[in-house]
């Protein structure tokens, strides 16, 4: 087993196109922790459809709350509301909680080929598996409120109103993951072709072929209706102009990187 | 029931602030359109935890190809591979395929409140419950991956080389989904805020309340390294500059109409 990294087992290994695979601490948490919208996906008992939410969420530990998510161990806390009943209807896991599967992705490009047998897109998911618990210690609901606001914006947390009210921290549903296994996919580079289309000059004069990078850009902020700060605070402005630097630097160098 | 709408019934009436639910066709396929990657979940028999795969697809008719998805039930077309073992595991459903749902969400913005417990986002999503089978038929196969290239690249399918070889077509794995039932949520508009917060000068005068935008970006596309064509087509660029527009402008006029 690797150091820093989900062991490869029968649930996490990949596959297809193994070679795009990742079981790091480091890909796997930084997925988690820098994509907007997670979709997390569980069982209704009541159908035969998994229940697919996106939710706000990141990894922590609360026993540990300095540890590198890039070199540690971490859980996942989600923000957002899961019923009783179905959380009843997991009971026959024996106590671990609600079987969970969280997926965090990004599209970093979309690759243009000759033919579209050949299309493709850079992109980076994780998947992780565990069991959900609906947290209910209060010094942990804190670290996890605390957690989930700065990772979404930095500093947050500190720059506004806290500590949440009794009634704000009991009405807020925060889920705790105990992560049982995950694993990482990864796609870069250019367009892979055809070798009968490379031979075919026309076409290849006729069909550009690439890597149109996309990534989230991040907007010029509008003031809520009561607002009563004159200035965007620097700390909000330097975030969002580095996410937008980082999201369109990540892109490109995604293009440049061989597809393994 | 609404016309032009799927049914609301138990599985997608939606419970957790159902003013902000549509279930109207045209929200939903346009959702499930333009979200450039697609969450696809099903379960696997050999664990409990639900499979969630990034895929591509697109809503679509066979049978009538030129019906309006905003006014026309579909199809979901998806581009991606699923083992045969799972869709045998999926046989008690009576024939009808492997019980399957997709999500597609955006993020159309960080709301930022006086308070952690009062910050939202501004988002659509949407979930789609249906069953998958494997699509076999060649025709209906070719239909399939022209509606999904050309779902991603307006007009790419014709621009380039087709049709796809014989063993293209053999080698692309199709799953058709048969949409049983669907549900879309929709959060716009700025801040909430707590009463008490809002009496506090101080605090308003500190805090930056408001909302920061949020939209895919698509950056100068990249020439790979087999390109022989010099310019970059221009309908490649008129959809690039198009999608930017298009994100952009949604995202701001998000925060302008008000929160169901």
């Amino acid at each position: 087993m690797a150091e820093n990294a989900y062991p490869k087992t029968a649930i996490n290994s990949v596959k297809r196109l193994g070679n795009r695979a990742a079981y790091d601490y480091a890909t796997i948490h930084n997925l988690i922790n820098t994509c907007p919208v997670l979709h997390v996906s569980f069982n209704d008992p009541e159908h035969p459809f998994p229940v697919v939410l996106p939710m706000l969420g990141c990894t922590g530990d609360f026993q540990n709350p300095d540890a590198d998510p890039e070199s540690s161990p971490q859980d996942i806390y989600i923000h957002g509301y899961v019923s009783g009943r179905i959380f009843r209807s997991g009971k026959d896991t024996g106590g671990k909680g609600l079987p969970i599967t969280i997926a965090a992705s990004f599209m970093d490009g979309l690759v243009l080929s000759l033919t579209p047998f050949h299309n493709s897109c850079n992109y980076r998911s994780a998947v992780c598996y565990g069991y959900a618990t609906l947290l209910t210690d209060e010094a942990e609901r804190n670290f996890a409120m605390h957690r989930i606001t700065d990772n979404m914006l930095p500093d947050r947390w500190a720059k506004s109103r806290v500590p949440p009210t009794k009634a704000e921290l009991s009405s807020t549903s925060i889920l705790k993951v105990t992560i049982y296994s995950a694993s990482a996919k990864v796609r870069t580079g250019g367009p892979s072709e055809d070798r009968a289309d490379l031979k075919n000059e026309q076409l290849k004069k006729d069909v550009w072929t690439g890597v149109v990078p996309v990534w989230l850009q991040w907007g010029e902020p509008i003031a809520g209706k009561e607002n009563g700060r004159e200035d965007i605070e620097p700390y909000i402005e330097k975030w969002r102009l580095s996410e937008n630097l980082k999201g369109k630097m990540g892109a490109f160098k995604a293009i440049e990187e061989q597809d393994k």
